[in-house]
This record gives C-alpha cells, sequence and structure tokens, in this order.
C-alpha cells in the first residue's frame, strides 16, 4: 500500500493519500469480543463480505473474561423466564432501565435493547450458546454452579420493587465455576467462522481512513509489522472495548473511579476504539461513569449487616446490588467506611470471602467498637439502636431494605474495611464511549451521523450509563446486541448505496 | 472570500479551500469576556496585531454577569493582602488548590496559575480596575458593599483549615452592589482598545481553518451575513465561554446540573469554542463536571442550622462555602433535602432571604418536625440530640463545623426544602473544556499540541475542576490569568516562526 501520514488512532488518514487498497471488502469490524463477533456474523449473515481484525492473537475480548451473563427479558419473557413462571413485561424491563440509568439514560437505545432482549436469547441459543434450564433463587454476584437464571441487579430491592414487578433478567452461561464469558466467546467465534467471515488476529487498526466528505470508507491496520490499507464499501465498525486500562484516559476522564483497584477488561482495553471515532468527529459522551463493585456478598448473610461511615451513618439498602454498593461507597464524603457484622455473618465471611476486606475493629459492645474505630461517641450506638429497633418490627423506613435481610444486629460486632483504595476488591470498568444511534451508527458533535461508521459494544456508550443502575449482564447484553444491530446496518448501507 | 463547505463550528474548514483570506492578522481571538480581553491585551502589548471577534453586540461575557471577584494571592501576598496582615504563602494556595480539585486537579496549570496571583492583581489594577483597600471578614457570597477582600472558599473551614493556614483571597472589584463584573469589564474594554485590538462585534466564529498539517491557520466568521476567512499567523485563541446554554450538550455531557435551575453565563455560552475546538482534534475533559450552589448566606446565621437528609442526617459542616455545599446537595441519595434552623435564623432568613427556599415544616418539638416531615420516627431526634451534645461543648465530631457556628438548636424548628428542583435557587456553570497546556495551548487526544490553536477561560478546562471544590473569584482569575498566557503565547509563537 501506499504510506500513510499518519499512523495513530488520534488522527484519521485521507483517503486521497492512498494510492492502493490493500484489502476491499464490504464491512470492518474492529475487535473480535462479543460486540465485534456479533457484528460480523449479522453483516455475513446480511451477505456482506467481512473482515474481522483483532489486535490480540485470539479471539475474546473482554466478553471472554466475563462471567457470561446476559441480561435478557420483557416481550413477556425468555424462554427460561416463562419456565420458572416469569411472565416479564417489556413495560416493566423498559421503566426498570429507564430509572436505572436517569438522568443519562437513552430512552430509543433501551426501547431498543428491550424490543429484541427476549428473542436475542433465541439467537444465542442458535449460535450454540449453551443456557441451564434453571433459576437460582440466592444472593449471588454470578452462579459458580452452572445455574442460569437469577436477579442480578436492584429488581427486588427498593425502590425498583415499589415501581415495577421483579422479574429476574440474569442468563448466565452454562458452565461449572466462574467465567461463563469463555464458553460464550468459543461459541461466538464458531459462529463467526461459520459465517464466513475473514479474521485476522494481531492486527492492530491504526486509523480510519475518510474521503472528502468526511465519510469513512476504511481503515489501516497493522499485520505483520506492515500497514494494511482496507476499504470498506459498507461501513466499519468499531469493537474495541472501552478504556480501563489506559491509565492516561482514565485519570483524564473517570478520575473517580481512580481509588478502585480491580480494573475489568482486557489489555485491548486502551480507549483505541474512542479515540478512533474521536479522530473523525464522532462524540464521546458519559467519559466519567463507570462501573464499580464491592462483591460482599456471597456469603449473602453479610446483608443483614449495615454500611456505615466514619460518622457512623448508614447511607445504602444493604440488599442493593453489589454495583450500587460499590458505587456509593466512591460517592461518601468520608475517610473510612465499615461494613458491621455480627459474628455469624462474620463467621460466614471467613468461609466465603471474595471481598478480601480486611477487620477494623471488633466490640463486644456498640460503644467499644466506636472506640475501636475512632468513631464520635454515640453516633454507631443512635444508628444501631435506630436500625435494631425498626429491625425488631421487619421495618427499615430509612433505606428500606427489604424485611427478608432485617434482624436486629446483636454482639459481638465485626466492623469490616470497605474503604476504597484500602485493600477490599473493587473491581471497575468504564460506561463512557461514543454516542451511537441505537444502529450502531456514530454520532458528531452536532448530533449528525459520520457516514460509514459504528460503534458497538464498550467503544460506544450503550445502554449501561451509571454505576448506581448497573445489573449483571447488561454489558455482554449491550455488546451482543448493538453488535448484532451495526452488523446489520452495516450491511444494509452497503446494499442501499 | 471563496465559499467554505463547512460553517458549522463542529466541521473545520481546509485552508486549501480558501482562495482569498479577507483579513489576514498575527492573533485572533474569539470572543470579548474576560479570557478574551486578556488574551487580546496581552497579545497586542507583545506587538502582535490583534483582530476580536465577540458573536454579541457588546464586550461582557459572563465575566460582566459575575460579582467581579478575582481569586488571587499567594507569593506572599496581594498588596491587599498584606495591608490587613495576611502573609499568604504560595505553597499553601498550591496545595489548597490542589486539594480542592484533586483527583481532577492538574498540577501545571495550578502551579501557574498560583505563580502569577499576586502579580495578575497588580496587572489588573494598572488596566484601571479599582479595588477598594478593605477587608470584609462576613459569611458572604459576594460584598454588597464596594469593598474587597474576602473569604471567599473553604479556607477556614474543615478539612482545609487544618492543612492550609487561612487567607482571604477573593478580591472584588470596588462597586457598590452587587455585578462588580460589569466594573471589571468596562476597564478590561478600555484597555483592549488602548491596547490597539481591532475589534468586530456581531461577528460569529463559524469554523476553524486548518492547513494540511492539520495546524490552526484561521478562522471563519459571519459578519453582516457574509463568511469572512481572517487568517491568523500567530494562533486563534478561543476564548467563547463554557456551554451552561447549550441544553442539549448539557444533558449529554452534564446531566448531574439538571436539577439545578440558575444557569450562570451569557447567552453565548453554548459550547461553541469547546466544539471548535473538538472539530480540530483537540480533547474536552471533565466535561461532567459543574458548580452548583444554595446561596444559604447571607443571612451567615442560618450557618448554626444543619443540613439534613431525609433519613434525617447530616452530610455537611454547614459553614463550608455555598458551592460546596450546592454540590453536595446534588449528591446526596434522598428525596427530600432540608436545612434546619432555629427561630432566630428563620428570622434573619425572612429579612434576607438569597437563596428561596420555602418552608417544608415547623415543629415545637423535634417529635412534631419529624411528623411534619414525614421522616422516620427518630432519625431526626437522634441527629439533634448527639449534635445539641457536642454544640454545647463547642465541638462537631461528625463533620467538624468550626465552633464559631455551633450552638445547640432549640424549638421551635423551622425546616427549609433545600431539594434541588423544587424552588430553591440553585445556579449552575460548567467546569469541563478543552484539554490545555498552562500556555493555552490546546492538547490533542494523544497529548500533543495542536499547532496554533489556544483555549482560555471557560472554553478550557482550567484551574477550578470541581463544583466540591470551587472557590468565588477562581473562575475570573482564571478567565483573565490564562487568557494573558494565552495572548503571551500565540505571540510569541508568531516571533518565533
Amino acid at each position: 500500500m501506499a504510506s500513510t501520514k499518519k499512523t495513530v488512532p488520534t488522527k484519521a488518514t485521507k483517503a486521497s493519500d492512498i494510492s492502493q487498497w490493500d484489502i476491499e471488502t464490504d464491512v470492518i469490524v474492529v475487535g473480535f469480543g462479543g460486540a465485534g463477533s456479533c457484528a460480523a456474523i449479522e453483516a455475513a449473515d446480511s451477505g456482506a463480505k467481512v473482515h474481522l481484525f483483532e489486535a490480540a492473537s485470539a479471539a475474546g475480548g473482554s466478553t471472554a473474561l466475563s462471567g457470561g451473563e446476559v441480561y435478557l427479558g420483557g416481550n413477556g419473557g425468555t424462554k427460561i423466564q416463562n419456565m420458572f413462571g416469569f411472565e416479564d413485561s417489556s413495560e416493566d424491563m423498559f421503566n426498570y432501565l429507564m430509572m436505572q440509568h436517569s438522568p443519562q439514560a437513552d430512552e430509543d437505545k433501551i426501547r431498543s435493547y428491550v424490543d429484541i432482549a427476549a428473542s436475542h436469547f433465541d439467537w444465542l441459543v442458535e449460535k450454540g450458546v449453551p443456557f441451564k434450564e434453571s433459576f437460582i433463587d440466592e444472593r449471588l454476584v454470578e452462579p459458580i454452579t452452572d445455574d442460569c437464571l437469577l436477579y442480578s441487579g436492584n429488581e427486588k430491592a427498593w425502590p425498583e420493587k415499589d415501581h415495577f414487578k421483579p422479574a429476574p433478567r440474569g442468563h448466565a452461561v452454562q458452565k461449572v465455576g466462574m467465567g461463563g464469558g469463555q464458553v460464550l466467546m468459543e461459541q461466538l467465534e464458531k459462529a463467526v467462522i461459520a459465517a464466513g467471515v475473514n479474521i485476522h488476529f494481531d492486527a492492530r487498526a491504526l486509523s480510519l481512513v475518510v474521503d472528502d466528505n468526511d465519510a469513512v470508507v476504511g481503515l489501516i491496520v497493522r499485520i505483520d509489522g506492515k500497514e494494511v490499507a482496507c476499504k470498506a464499501r459498507g461501513g466499519v465498525i468499531l469493537c474495541a472495548g472501552g478504556f480501563v486500562m489506559n491509565e492516561k484516559m482514565l485519570k483524564q476522564y473517570a478520575p473517580r473511579l481512580d481509588r478502585c483497584n480491580s480494573p475489568i477488561g482486557n489489555p485491548g482495553d486502551t480507549g483505541s476504539g474512542i479515540q478512533m471515532g474521536l479522530s473523525v468527529g464522532g462524540a464521546a459522551i458519559n467519559m466519567h461513569e463507570g462501573f464499580s463493585s464491592i462483591p460482599f456478598y456471597p456469603p449473602s448473610t453479610l446483608t443483614y449487616g449495615i454500611f456505615v461511615t466514619d460518622k457512623g451513618q448508614r447511607f445504602i439498602n444493604e440488599d442493593a446490588y453489589h454495583g450500587r454498593v460499590g458505587t456509593h461507597l466512591l460517592e461518601q464524603n468520608s475517610e473510612r467506611l465499615y461494613l458491621i457484622a455480627d459474628i455469624e455473618a462474620y463467621g460466614d465471611y471467613e468461609q466465603m470471602n471474595f471481598m478480601n476486606a480486611s477487620v477494623a475493629g471488633t466490640g463486644d459492645t456498640v460503644a467499644e467498637l466506636e472506640a475501636e474505630l475512632e468513631l464520635p461517641q454515640g453516633c454507631l450506638s443512635n444508628t444501631l439502636s435506630l436500625y435494631n429497633d425498626f429491625a425488631a418490627k421487619g421495618e427499615d423506613p430509612m433505606f428500606h431494605k427489604q424485611p427478608e435481610w432485617l434482624r436486629p444486629l446483636e454482639p459481638p460486632y465485626v466492623a469490616l474495611d470497605v474503604t476504597p483504595g484500602r485493600g477490599a476488591y473493587m473491581p471497575y470498568f468504564t460506561l463512557g464511549g461514543l454516542d451511537t444511534k441505537p444502529t450502531g451508527e456514530v454520532r458528531g458533535l452536532d448530533g449528525s451521523i459520520i457516514e460509514g461508521l459504528y460503534a458497538a459494544g464498550r467503544t460506544a456508550c450503550g445502554v449501561p450509563r451509571r454505576g448506581d443502575g448497573y445489573n449483571s449482564g447488561i454489558s455482554i447484553g449491550d455488546a451482543t446486541i448493538t453488535g448484532r444491530k451495526a452488523g446489520i446496518a452495516a450491511a444494509s448501507r452497503l446494499k442501499n448505496s
């Protein structure tokens, strides 16, 4: 190919600078994770010739590293939901997701997601993804059994449960042990191959190619040390992940996540896809937001405990989803944060400890614990006495923890240190990305479409927009659904051109 | 001039599409507010030929609408600080600002600001800006007298006061009544004229012009309905304000500010400067952040009150700066927020009410107030009893309000509704913008400089980065200081080219 003046993702290449295309195809997909594989499958199934470029040496992306949970439902329910008696309405699912992600929620995108969220289950099954016909009604981050259906968000917690009929929507891929995402990706990779997609591993996308009208018409990739110019007649679909592995971008855009300690993603989550989009005038939105969690359950008995600040104040219903709790931990104006447990729950925690929080103090009385934690005298006593009085009546009028998780906390007490940055496991990833339409078309700064450019998965800003409103399975759901839609849209643009 | 293909700020124009320049100059400044006027003055004083384009029909920008307070100090103190015995150290000022704006703080930019922050006072005086030689030691948002020096941030509040020697750094322009910014801008406008700057009013910047190397070489402006092509040999300095008046951008980038109700800015704060920067590959950072305030003082006696959530919990030291309080109001996970005052403070509030909060409830006892506010029984009683016990001893170990603002709250009580979005006055503006070096040079996505482009004031992301750490006077300080630096840098680039 001709030399290109610009070879970093932050600058686009002009088509007029390319004397010869090395590859000419219909649709180019960048990234072979959940979004990229689904984009490639759908584009190929629509009749387009597809080239897929992956910087790593194997398929998988961050989807393969995930628990393999997919957040699905609505439309009367998926097959598995129905088997266990859940008739999930689209309105409930739509309104639930709107509430979770407002004020940032994208109504069109959520509607588009919900509309397909039951049939998408069948599509995945058709592609060979295994789901066991089972429902596991426990308070889990992800099943360690090979079970499928579970509550994976705030459906049964306040305030959501007061507004929408709760339904379990987490559909975990069948696999004993954690990490069902690997199984999911193995099946999607097979489907990509079966669809006849041209796959290039160790192929790093360097820059988008734009024509004189600023439409995206191709991509420069580096393969075997050489720059390869690839023309895409239909479009380029960026599925290159988020930016959780790019320390500079994190600091620049999402500094709140600084105090978390375990980035969730693959080494390729460097923001290169977002930067390529920006380089051709795409808008990046919601860049400050992220998922942050503290996996304090299992053991579920810690949910009987209370989270408190260094003022001894509670701040959340402890039966909320771990991602909501993690987000609120980051938001507290408090030098220390504790989870106060009774001895029984602490015993369970010693047996089953995912969060790695150390013991900050113990006490045979509240006063003793207060002293050990150096809390102002009386503040935790006040909190506990009020909490216990209400809990004895099965009520929590302050934070609305559900009755099943209320029992008066009796001494001796243990305080676990859940202060972000002090050792407790706090995984995180980014939720900002390119502004896209539900079709995956990338929007420019003025809201207009950048011709020929699509984004899906965490390269785009998708359905999940707030750590506070996150549910397990929504990223894999969003990646695979938006990937599919972008694949269809890019192939269809080709036909209509 | 030749026709240009692109005329919206979201797209740059290519120099090769311009057949003839209508204006050729050294430095172009966009926007005639605090930043733009200082940029123009310094560029002209450096020997550059300067054209200044302002979309409105008069000078002023948002600076003219402000209180005219400038946050200055360090270097042993300004002349006025010294007159009243404050020897302000640069280290204290630097560390204070770093603490205020971390984790987003830009160390280089803060250092650059502090270094010039005492001599900048003299520069303003030299340009004719009047400051009275006076110090007003009251808890004020801005002086309604013509006084100058005041504490305008969190200098005397916890936790800052435990780390740095407090110094008043707000320098308010001399004017009886509010709105000293008008006086400031009148003087700066005179200085711009005296410096020989070519001023164009009703001149709307449409797009930046870039050469084949993506350097900025000019600007297209619309004057009298015609597009005028202007070449800038040294550089273009964007001083076009923030985006608080652009509802779409606000929703897209800073949705947290949604519940505030009074945008602070001029109608030109549409983000057009930021968008122009993005259109040539500039990076926009900190876009989600904003200043948000609730001006609950004066009367200062409301500071004896306590802010509480719908759980009856306090959440802040009430002697904090109003901008910090406003920011924390937005962050509370609470359907209602109240300021609980005793009858004396409420009486003062009736006399001097800037915040327009309505009475949500009253009570001759705490239990009565709890019932009227429909709070869970006992929660506010607990809070008040603990608060009063400590206050009687002159202590606030939970939130560290200073002893001078502690007195036990005795019935009858009044609860003012300070819930964001429920009527109380909550002014706000944006704190995100183009990523710049202290010189005003705009950084691209990869951190490299975009040749020929500068930004200052709220078009850039400057020293103030967090609502939580905002101080009155820091925006005018930042605008005028970064404007000056950008003017000098653009003129100097010309000389070195």
